[in-house]
């Protein structure tokens, strides 16, 4: 099912959600009675949140940490996902042309993910090879880290900063039906003003919880009349419980954070 | 072993080159004969050039498109290398810090790597995290595409343009002991006043081969008293054959490279 715009738009607003759930599962962090099975954690968290959220956002990291093991769990975690919600494979690629190419291969055709998020330091030809039919390039701008202040802050002569220059160059590019952007929790006056500026695109949102953005005022700044945002929470539900009821106590995690965005629908 | 400078500076006199060569293989382009099969043309490549080279670099994305099967290749390549060369994990990553530990893990610890190519635009919480005794990060500053133009060019409020913003706040994250910076083979102007400002720093050169990056040029330019360079060639030595002989062919390609290094010596 090709995730486009408007399916998503109908999708978020049937659930009156935006939640995007990260599973950015720790093999070392996992309740000890699963005894280090990420694909059984998985699958739990999915049953018990998949009709809380619209998407899952799977964190490469922590399954390429696993090694060939971990792209096998990666994989089998895909299939679990049902096929209704955006599948965002999280691994900030990047390359010069045929590489770009060779990662857009391993992430759509291979896993079958919707999205990918992307850096965009190495420009025009490190991005444009993500670009499909029915597929969304998901470029970093403004992150939720404090590193986001040591360049993408930076203002550059014509009085832009490097975020800003980063959105306005690359937006040419693509359009709001296959380009999102990373806007971190932690920023929500620019969110704002970045809304105001684009306020046709999807943003996706991290660094509620865990990282400690705002919820309310995410949304309050960056939800639009199709929804507009994915925010996204991993370690906030993933871990919400260290026992047999880890999954239930993510799930009430869940819904404690669509409390609060059902209030923007 | 620990590839310190010195241990480099060193390997790099004895055998007097820098080319590191790429193992980006792709599938579809090894000759026919070998049946698609990565990793026997990844054997005989190292064996045919192993004593032309210091160093080895793994373009992840290759792999990747292979799946859980690339991994094991990945791994069972790594361990194909000798361990007198210099391992390099050319994977571009960067994210917030426990994503970026867990890709450290992966490279260092799972795959044996000795260096990781990274993407300076998340700041330094998200490079700090791939500094480890013994282990170099290789930041992303000048590449070798057109793309590179787009943002790495633009020259900021400061008067810097932003790959030298990059390079020097990203100098004081580490020290050159422990920081490469990449700097494509097309641009050898700007990496001769690079050169000047950073005496000391190992700088990894793509582009020299299919990207038309001057071999010459970039010898003369970038060379200091320990090497300094790590050259980079990779489809022109992998694909100089497409018959049984291509592991000779891929080696001559590497003498011819070497020759013009020798001279600089």
């Amino acid at each position: 099912m090709l995730k486009t715009r408007e399916y998503l738009s109908q999708f978020i607003h049937e659930r009156k959600t935006v939640l995007t759930i990260g599973l950015d599962t720790d093999s070392a962090k996992i309740p000890s009675i699963l005894k280090g099975d990420v694909l059984a954690f998985n699958k739990e968290i999915i049953d018990a949140t998949h009709d809380l959220c619209v998407s899952y956002k799977l964190n490469f990291a922590f399954y390429e940490s696993l090694g060939a093991l971990g792209w096998d769990i990666l994989e089998k975690t895909i299939e679990l996902i049902p096929s209704t919600h955006l599948i965002i494979a999280d691994a900030k690629r990047g390359d010069i042309g045929n590489t770009s190419e060779m990662y857009a291969r391993a992430v759509y055709d291979l896993l079958g993910c919707d999205a990918i998020t992307v850096s965009p330091y190495m420009g025009s030809d490190s991005v444009k090879p993500f670009f499909r039919d029915g597929k969304w390039v998901i470029i970093l701008a403004l992150t939720s880290n404090e590193g986001s202040a040591d360049f993408q802050q930076q203002e550059l002569k014509s009085g832009k900063k490097l975020h800003q220059q980063v959105m306005e160059t690359s937006s040419r590019w693509g359009s709001a039906d296959n380009t999102m952007y990373v806007l971190g929790a932690t920023h929500p006056s620019e969110i704002k003003s970045i809304r105001e500026k684009y306020p046709e695109h999807f943003f996706l949102v991290p660094g509620v919880g865990a990282q400690g953005g705002d919820l309310d005022a995410i949304c309050e700044a960056g939800m639009n009349h199709q929804g507009g945002l994915l925010i996204n929470a991993s370690r906030s539900i993933l871990y919400a419980g260290h026992g047999r009821d880890f999954a239930e106590l993510g799930r009430r995690e869940a819904q404690r954070l669509n409390k609060v965005m059902k209030n923007y629908f």
